[in-house]
């Protein structure tokens, strides 16, 4: 039995839309023997979720780990949204550095995204860890399908929100928080054991031209095809951010399951604005001041939000788990 | 005539809501030999307007200086709001630290703050900075009034937001631009010269007791006014920061136009959120990012944003200037 065997490793659902530093992400993962991957969960946010799906079999199916299991997630925001954001010009219309893989061979279950998450957690009562690298989307569905979700979940650790720094859809909102903040509020105020790794931690985490070189240069399956589509995510950061490297996000969210001592967290109530100018903003109450007025913050929930990162540890730690194939 | 042998000194009008610390800062306002105090305005934020017009009158009389004109604000918002937020739990109910003081034998002008704005910045174009010690009502009226005020009105220094920090209304949200979220909007991007002084700020601008014990000990007639407004200023701060002293946020405002070069600044765009949970929010571009979508922010004239400030010197200048009677 699987549990039994493998009693010391986390085992980890990643929710994910590939997404180049998705692949990055879920490489790592797969290496880590920290980890026993549960199944991906796809949703939308780089690409639409069918997109996200194709990816997320394809991905596995690269490295030989048909083995995990994919569900469907959402197509639409949680109140059903007119228009999703979609950000095909940081990954290529196909997520994937416009490669144009062929279709993978392999199907997602006969399972939602939310059914799937909420029988994990069932299944494992306070042992999985759910890694999202997208929109909150499929979470909050799973929180409402089944109201003590938060509960018997082990961990949900957060690639979203971006706190005290300016967001990267605008100066507001990060691009995962912004995809569906009304699901992003469910999820932050629902009492799970949550971390949130925001920008102001992931763009510390920088993958520089040398070490893409190096990557270039070694011959693992996984360096091998990251190295085909990373392009297109190193000239977008070049033209929107003027730096020669990418930024980390999804694989050091997912070294935050594999090492939680890179990071260091403050505690406190995150809520999300979900109208206006500044949708999709998550503003993090320090505590420092007693409110006289009850506010939006009073009473709810906290959270962890990721304050300071080991960064050379973190690029550290994906590059040496890439490089090699065992 | 005062404009002949006062030409060295910066011309300045006050739109105050008094308010204990407006009252410090109006004394130091009036004991500064670099500014010429035009007049005060009024408006809503620490006591309503028609209080803020009496304390005002009060002040000025207080001290022996009834030949600055008052006039009076807006009593609502520039969107007419249902409710005014009005912070009498932080400066007593009558706004100066309850002392009941009696009527002022004076009258404001037969003009409104704005007409009266508009009218100084025509009469002295470029030369005029406003001192916004409130929610920005006036201002955003004055705008309405004379789309070519922000061109005529040489600068309006802010006292308004929380950059990158928590608000005091709440986590979000700053008091003044909270008390008036759509005027501020129209005040940052109206192109005027704008320097914003936010708590990110004033927060490092403590009067401590040591500091009021020197106060109390001095028999200044500036002095002795303000040691008997301000005891519910300093309970407040203990109640709900935890410490022994109080934020100057108002006169570190005034400060900033006596001596700018206490302060360093930034410059970008800044918005106001002006509903949902973190309305009154001001959100500052630090334009490190070149963003693929247009944004709320895209276009915007810039302001300039306060970042540091030399907090030892400008409670010193506070405390010289109201130590002494001439």
């Amino acid at each position: 039995m699987a549990a039994a065997t493998e009693g010391a490793r986390k085992k980890a659902i990643i929710d994910t839309d590939p997404g180049i530093d998705d692949a990055m992400a879920i490489f790592v993962a797969l290496r880590s023997p920290e980890l026993e991957v549960l199944g991906l969960t796809t949703t939308f946010g780089n690409v639409h979720t069918a997109l996200a799906t194709r990816n997320a079999l394809h991905l596995l199916e690269a490295v030989g780990r048909t083995d995990i299991p994919v569900a469907e997630g959402s197509h639409v925001t949680i109140k059903k949204a007119a228009k999703l954001r979609i950000a095909s010009f940081v990954h290529g219309s196909d997520g994937l550095g416009n490669q144009d893989f062929p279709a993978p061979t392999t199907k997602p279950i006969d399972q939602t995204a939310a059914a799937f998450l909420v029988e994990q957690a069932n299944l494992y009562p306070g042992q999985v860890t759910v890694v999202a690298l997208g929109p909150l989307t499929n979470i909050a569905l799973a929180i409402e399908l089944d109201p003590t979700f938060p509960k018997k979940i082990g961990q949900i650790i957060i690639l979203g929100g971006a706190y005290s720094v300016n967001g990267n859809v605008n100066p507001a909102a990060e691009a995962n928080i912004f995809g569906d903040p009304d699901a992003a509020d469910i999820v932050f105020t629902c009492g799970a054991d949550i971390l949130a790794v925001g920008l102001n931690v992931t763009h510390q985490v920088v993958l520089t031209d040398a070490d893409r070189e190096k990557l270039e240069q070694c011959d693992s399956k996984y360096a091998r095809y990251l190295c085909k589509i990373m392009g297109v995510y190193f000239d977008y950061h070049k033209d929107a951010y003027f730096i020669k490297g990418v930024y980390l996000h999804d694989p050091t969210t997912v070294i935050a399951a594999i090492n939680p001592s890179l990071m260091t967290y403050t505690e406190g109530v995150v809520r999300v604005q979900t109208v206006g100018i500044t949708k999709g903003l998550t503003v993090f109450d320090n505590t420092k001041k007693r409110y006289g007025e009850i506010t939006p913050w009073t009473g709810m929930p906290t959270v962890k939000v990721a304050v300071t990162v080991d960064a050379p540890a973190v690029v550290e730690l994906m590059m040496q788990s890439l490089m090699t194939d065992d």
